[in-house]
């Protein structure tokens, strides 16, 4: 019995990045968060200590801020693309790069001349929106693989009715009473693939990237309010659906979806009744429904998933 | 010498209340979490364990949700004073009650009748806003004197330009450069405290809690947003005297603002200038302001920040 | 084009189980965070909201606190194994169960009977060891398959010298200067997949998965202090391949390690050197290192890192 | 009416700091974060942006780092004293410095020869022992006065039994039962004043304050231990007042201790007894009691709590 090195990667996680750009005095900003992980000629490293073929963490924190410089931080999946592509290419003991890039948003603090007056010309000032956040896993690998996976997390939603649960297995250890009528809250973890990188996926230039998710994030949304839910699976697959019909371009939507459980509080002691108006909302345990939705068509994953 | 019992309370922290109003087919959702603190009678408990003067945590928790039920919930600061007002009221041995509310925002997810049409009367389906957190703290006494502070945390906000800092000490442990062009950023805490109870304050009716917090918060952001700053300092005290003047029932306005510091990235060794485009977001070590501004008529802030 | 469902699984996450065993006055605990996740016949629930098929994850909850009575938890790979084969052979429609459980460890608070006499009788105080958790992920297949894997987390530990890095690539976005002395910190996430599960892996009684657990950990500990380190990667070979010699029924091993960046603070403007003595603790970005070491004799691994 | 500046302070807050200290081969690490807060002549940095009276927080973090290597760093209190008064004694503006230290705990990783060989000279590996944090706040005023806050927190107990509740009051919302064996677990936030600084108490040289710590340490722990509860009061009581019987250089104990509920699961509706052996460990919300207990000839506090 021998021992051997199995799959690996390195990389430097979580390189926080705040890009400035200024159209005259109006100020754009870009937040993001970069970790990089490449894989490749690794044996000496591991068994000797031997860094011949490392590209250090520290120099990849670097690219990630000289590029952010060179090339500007548009779409958050072709900065990652600029990235990983750079590393393989231009090192040969780095046959693979995974790059995820997560993206926090930020609204403006409109100021004015003064009161009555209009928007003053030097607008600088933001404020975080705290929406959920944007994420995008890139692989690009020497033999010319390349896959772009978006995505989003921390979007919180709720139905406060619109969702039944009942007819599911009763065993001896059942308790739950069947419902017809509850609260239905999950914070939705979505990644969705692209058929291929940028160039295959039909993208006419800058932006595509951004259309993509306003939109599959839109479907996302719509298809949680739209669906008369019979549980929270069936939830999860029309989301995917819904993606899935309003994006071509994307062929697989992956959801984490906990089902935050907000239980119907038992106001009968207080001789009042409850008619689904006062909720605990409870934090663990909880139902967690993870699954994907697909087309019949979709190439292989390859490590898109990884 | 002898061994005596000093300040002391008790109570549920954290009670997570969702409250649900159907108006026909349309939902309103209240998001809430509850926190109570009781004292007054509690020798007994503390040296011999005795209980005839506690009111368990678990009927504080169960008070919170029964009043949700029998009065709904509107502005928190009111919902807090009829909860401390009862547990003082109903209680001769509990003297003294501190009821804090934070609240969390969800807005709505439009439902569509079908492609052009308009919205379908049932509308049930939100999504966490993200943004900042409303709180309150409210005390309320035996002997009648109330106190109402008001206020958000995790607020983010940034100037990428504005912001100067020069002219400091200078020790033999200094070596931070002079600045007249640097990224501002925080996260602000504030909490503002109200003259009077809803009363005194010269409320007229509901709902007056929520335009006094519009409105302040309008403030902090204005002042922010419209100072060209020198130091944090000078920006903090400019949103305190902002708030101050825009709502006259605030009589003192107490803020936390880490400065969340942003490094510019040495790009020369790369060959590149970095004209405050490319910066690091760093996570510690930060400044910390801490600071209060206050009317000169102000009343004594009694217990109001304990 | 049809859209489809593609790999999913629901389940509970997080039951907090706390079991309590009396011996005479003296107690025994067990801490643990149950997390349960089925898969077979779901396309139902998916496509229609059908639950003719789902156990609901109330119940898989109730499961685990019946079976913490029924047949208390000892090591628990062995328990999440009861649970797992429990769900899969006792419903029809469910294929596949995956357990998971994270244990967290106590230290007794010995009670004496008073000064210098002897321990009580009773013993039934504890504090929080808070050293690392420790972790399993089990999978039960209706085909008979399972995989056990074990392991910890948030094991940080650290090398004040003993650990170089020098000799890697230099491209033009390197900044990093070679070093041969610097703190090595980390913060180990391991895993390690047993041949077998309890049966094929020779043990012979409850408490086998214990001896294996903390031997493996001591491997990791004596690994990681025994190493002359070259580069963090050679650190993690070395800890897995000492995992796999201490213990036989141990066939891989996965690590996640993130290098937790100790930087010398500059004292020289201060007229002060730095002989490794002060150093600043960041916080983000961190070295990333991902790694697996396996005996080229494993089996398959199977879905066990699913 | 006119707006004035009210209390304010200002500050580096959490410079991690880690001092090694080689002694041979064997080395010592001393693992802390430190913030401080300083306040004095402000008005003019908060009216207008002056900042003549400001020493930067970054020179506040330098100070921490050099102070390191020039004093080392023995008990924290006393390093958190000897940058106070620098702060303080060498700026004429800086009239009040307030200094707070956590201090985190490593166990060594003994190192062998060899198999049945002693330990070697070299010993410099770790592993944070997971315990919990001790902390200080010190207050150094220019007039003299000097406060000493010792502490600790994320000290998290359990006693399986010994513990009941009951004779509270009941209103028209109690459904609590009363109950004569529960768990009583909490996490022990404690802080203890110190009569005077380091000279004033009676001190002999270094160590004292890690004597006192060790010892007070303890007493919270065999009181929570000692003590048959009949209500979290009445331990927090006697927790106090073992510090205070323990160490008489300490004139005043507060603590928080949230109660960390453990519910009995109910098991009768699967044909099962549950006599105290399964328990739910809940997350929120939680009692949180908090109070004080001091000698009635402690010196008044002064500025010690803020």
């Amino acid at each position: 019995m021998a021992i051997v090195l199995g799959p690996n990667r390195y990389g430097k996680a979580e390189t926080r990045v705040v890009r400035v750009v200024r159209e005259g005095g109006t100020h754009h900003i870009k937040d993001i968060n970069v970790s990089s992980a490449l894989s490749g000629d690794m044996e000496a490293v591991h068994l000797t200590g031997d860094n011949a073929n490392v590209l250090p963490t520290d120099t990849q924190k670097n690219t990630a801020y000289a590029f952010a410089k060179k090339y500007g931080v548009d779409e958050i999946e072709d900065f990652a693309l600029l990235l990983a592509r750079h590393f393989v290419d231009s090192q040969p003991a780095i046959h693979h790069a995974r790059v995820e890039i997560e993206e926090y948003f930020w609204d403006r603090i409109p100021v004015a001349e003064g009161p009555d007056l209009g928007l003053r010309d030097e607008q600088h000032s933001f404020v975080r929106s705290g929406r959920e956040v944007r994420t995008c896993v890139v692989h690009y690998d020497q033999d010319g693989g390349t896959s772009v996976v978006s995505g989003l997390k921390d979007l919180v939603v709720l139905n406060s009715t619109g969702s039944e649960f009942h007819g599911y297995i009763e065993d001896e250890y059942t308790t739950l009473k069947p419902t017809s009528d509850r609260i239905l809250a999950t914070e939705v973890s979505a990644q969705w693939r692209h058929r291929g990188d940028d160039s295959s996926s039909g993208r006419s230039g800058t932006g595509s990237f951004g259309r993509s998710y306003t939109e599959a994030r839109q479907a996302l949304l719509d298809a949680f309010a739209d669906t008369h839910s019979l549980s929270l699976q069936q939830t999860l697959y029309e989301m995917g659906r819904r993606v899935l019909n309003a994006r071509k371009e994307i062929c697989e939507v992956r959801m984490a979806m906990p089902n935050k459980h907000h239980f119907l509080v038992d106001l009968e002691p207080f001789g009042m009744d409850n008619d689904n108006e006062v909720f605990f909302a409870a934090d663990r345990p909880y139902g967690l429904i993870e699954g994907s939705v697909l087309t019949d068509d979709a190439p292989d994953a390859g490590y898109a998933w990884n």
